[in-house]
């Protein structure tokens, strides 16, 4: 069956619906468009755990800060339609901001303390705009499955702890983090670096890998795992918003050694483009590989 | 049937998937306990609408602020369960609190402006407990229809603009208010009071009938519409917190002249007893009748 693109609520809720009265398990994938390998690979990731695939292509405004990005993230409905198509994905939900936002519409969901250090910290109202439209797109389709990159660590942190107080009967999924073959996470923020701020932003993957390997080999200090992450980009960025390793699930801060499962994440401006990278430490390993 | 007893909400949700197995529609009716005719009177509303009743009995700790009556809060569980088994209703979710808050729950919702005034005003943090606990409730159950009474107007809209904005596939249904006999709204706090606040607490209902008679015959100014209203509770009553005058749908102040629908709002103390009442202008003749 060819791919259906809707803009309305009320059509991607029939479609799901129908597909339920059908028997089948019904996937979401939220993303914000300009689709790269990795939506690509979510995507994939809910064909396996569902029959009936929707992909929200929506430049959520609430998530967005008034310094960000909002009006020149990168768009291209036509280019993500095929791609989706050729996936084999059944509905593209493709709303305007006032079909998913009525003009009176104020309310807003809130994660608590897991939203609040890192990306939190640095773009404020961020997760309350992404725990929102999450919320939204859940009432929309009502998916079994809900698949989120872990690139973005911290938002399937706020996504799964939303899902789960608010009791939305979906499983949240994360897939790992799909790279360019030298290693730097894909993004659809890729888009805006130059050649040369292509080559610098390699400093960020290349300092996670370093500390994976300074980790296998036994170091737990939490400090001077970040001390390895921050030699390596502090030559290449033009600022460093945080360089943080923190519990993977709390996300509270960790003082002396890794002990628990933790997450070193970063944030960094590489030119004018901010980008992000995480990596889990002993769950992952290095992320440049043998 | 007889009515079932629950306390997980993994029950409640296979309850209410089962019915929805079998083509029924689920009707939710959120209560706190100490049930009354008024409760009644919502779930025999949400008979009319569903074949499958969930009432859930849960004195929500987010919606009261810390000098509020959480502690002392009229409880009696087997006194309801006894009335809703009467009632025809399928299930009772009466959770302790930690199987609907796990200990690191944080998430909260925010229902925007029509939250802010009236009750808003005067309990802060009221109505996102409010709208949180309604969200989980919804979450839980994945009710088609849910009703809730319009004693407490404001909640109704907020509820109604949560569900809205959030897409939940839930139709909210505002039922008329309930009174004894002599028109003092239905409340588990009226058990609170003495024989004389009894007395005194029909000054509100008083008042609001005496509103809705010079509205009939005319009267369109609200500050003189408010000022019968707090003409007949100011004897009786130990502080007013207020008597207003509003946008029924907005709850947007009204300066001058009532036009569009409005709602007379009143709160007020009787001795400690801190009570509620309203009245939709036009809509609904005066509570006392002719």
């Amino acid at each position: 069956m060819a791919v259906r693109t809707v803009t309305s609520p009320d059509d991607v809720r029939a479609a799901c619906d129908a597909a339920r009265a059908r028997g089948e398990r019904v996937g979401l994938v939220p993303t914000m468009g300009a689709l790269h390998a990795g939506h690509l690979a979510l995507v994939a990731e809910a064909k396996r755990r569902a029959r009936f695939i929707v992909v929200s292509i929506f430049v959520n405004p609430s998530q967005f800060g008034p310094n960000d990005d909002f009006a020149r993230y990168p768009r291209d409905l036509d280019g993500d339609v095929g791609k989706l198509a050729r996936a084999g994905v059944d509905v593209v939900f493709a709303p305007d901001v006032p079909a998913v936002y009525a003009s009176d519409d104020q309310t807003r969901v809130r994660a608590g303390a897991v939203a609040e250090p890192l990306e939190g910290a640095h773009r404020p109202g961020h997760f309350e705009g992404v725990a929102t439209i999450v919320a939204k797109l859940f009432g929309i389709a009502g998916p079994c499955v809900a698949v989120f990159g872990r690139k973005d660590y911290q938002q399937l942190l706020v996504v799964r702890r939303m899902a789960r107080d608010l009791f939305f009967p979906v499983e949240v999924v994360g897939h790992r983090t799909v790279r360019e073959s030298d290693g730097l996470a894909m993004s659809s923020r890729n888009a805006y670096l130059s050649p040369d701020e292509r080559t610098r932003a390699l400093s960020i993957v290349k300092g996670l890998d370093a500390a994976a390997r300074r980790f296998q080999v036994g170091e737990r200090r939490a400090r001077e795992l970040e001390r390895i992450v921050r030699e390596s980009i502090e030559p290449n960025a033009a600022s460093i918003d945080y360089v943080e390793a923190r519990d993977a699930e709390s996300l509270a801060p960790i003082n002396g050694e890794v002990s628990a499962r933790a997450v070193l994440a970063v944030a960094c401006r590489v030119g004018s483009t901010r980008l992000i990278d995480n990596l889990v430490l002993g769950e992952e390993g290095p992320p440049l590989g043998a």
